[in-house]
């Protein structure tokens, strides 16, 4: 049997080399530039039905849920993701979350208040633009909280994301990985093209400088947890069109698993339509 | 000037009939029914970029959002608009919040505490598929609350779309508008379809008995809650591609009035431009 994406992607064990996985590489590609974005296009037609279907038995009394995690540098092409792999299912069952910077009022509680009041309903596919991951990312390299603490938080996220699998939750991680020449070309990009200033920050450039630090600030993620009940997958992110085709996939192999199904219906079929075909004339 | 969709399909003033608006009609129709369909995918990317600004504006420290109000009788087609209409638009500038029976929780509080919870922050296209004002409809109609308690949920409504008003927020309320041969044959479509059946809830009967009720409910909804500030619009809605194509233009409408600007860069672009092409080498 041909090996999944979910595993060819999934994050080694320790001690995780981030060098060592090529941001231009593409496992498992189904073809060229083109076909692969018509094979994404054909399986984001899949993964729509199928989370109509999670959707269905969300509805009807389910637990279960989708939620894709999505880390990554500046322009790694989190936004992308939501737009071409997100934007295939219907917007009911699809709820995106972005975690900027704390508001005070966030930072008045632990890291974790804002995420768990963010976690997917029941039948939805949640997504998370950044994560509670920051705080163990930008937290740690940009000092935002004590090393004793940010060591606290691996244990807590390990902790917090079992408590959600075992309540129904499936959770996709994905690290878009990029290359620092490609986010160089992406940031210039930005800047040059007025409709997408507004995306650009000068702190971009201060994490950009720390980029050895974060890269090691990632492989400790990804060393300590990745877990079997909640797995990192590494995605090679400098071809956007291989991007979009992998984590479409990752989520299509990740729904063809749970196997959604649509419910039975709990009342008699023949009966209601009796009912409503002999009704009495509504007045009005 | 031709007239605005908005002014067209505005709730009439006191006393409402519903009855003299025919739910097959098509005010302001670009044409026939592919043409009109065509139209409708065309104002759709216009309304996502529009929407885009606005997110954008939000990113920046704007306050301004949107939220459309959908209500309307079982397959009136709100989860149709939200597929066709809020599909359009980026899943990251989209928050749709479906309002079912209230939960236990939900009824330890006042009725619009959970849809406090729920408004769009500051960017964001909200979707309400049905809303606060089934507190007042099926509230009413099926006696879940006293009269007294209904008669003051109508000022507490007024006052609540008021306040959210004055904190950045454009309301656009819309009851789409059927008939009840139209819902009977959709209905009968949902019970012969197996892939729909979950979509069916004897209830929805119980529902279409009390018709001439809830349309009593809804005019006085209209009466009381159509306020220059938060106007309901009444959407005639036995033609799928109509209907589409009409909340779309309203949205279109009440974007293009918002003019949502892209933010002028609160930096120096050249400065940043040259801070990244002469940076030092990032080593690893």
């Amino acid at each position: 049997m041909a090996p999944s994406l979910r595993e060819t992607l999934r994050a080694p064990a320790a001690p995780v080399r981030l060098r060592e996985i090529d941001p231009r590489s593409t496992p498992l590609v189904p073809g060229e530039k083109e076909h692969t974005r018509e094979v994404a296009v054909a399986e984001g037609r899949r993964l729509a039905e199928l989370q109509e279907r999670l959707y269905a038995e969300g509805v009807t009394g389910g637990r279960r849920r989708v939620l894709l995690v999505l880390q990554g540098m500046d322009t790694s092409g989190k936004g992308g993701v939501v737009r071409h792999v997100v934007g295939a299912v219907q917007p009911q069952g699809v709820a995106v979350t972005g975690f900027g910077r704390p508001t005070p009022e966030e930072l008045r509680h632990g890291f974790l208040w804002r995420v768990r009041r963010a976690v997917p309903w029941p039948g939805m596919l949640g997504v998370f633009d950044r994560s509670h991951y920051e705080d163990v990312l930008a937290g740690r390299v940009r000092q935002l909280a004590p090393p004793p603490v940010v060591e606290r938080r691996y244990r807590e996220i390990v902790r917090f994301e079992q408590h959600l699998v075992d309540d129904g939750v499936t959770l996709v991680k994905v690290l878009l990985h990029i290359s620092p020449w490609e986010q160089k070309q992406r940031l210039l990009a930005r800047l040059d093209d007025s409709a997408k200033r507004w995306k650009f920050d000068p702190s971009d450039l201060d994490d950009r400088a720390l980029w050895p630090d974060y890269q090691r600030a990632y492989e400790t993620v990804l060393e300590r947890t990745s877990t079997d009940a909640a797995p990192w997958y590494v995605v090679p992110a400098d071809r956007k069109w291989y991007r979009n085709w992998a984590v479409g996939r990752l989520l299509l192999e990740t729904l063809t698993d749970l196997d959604p199904r649509l419910p039975e219906p709990s009342y008699d079929v023949a009966e209601q339509r009796d009912r409503l075909i002999e009704e009495h004339p509504l007045s009005d």
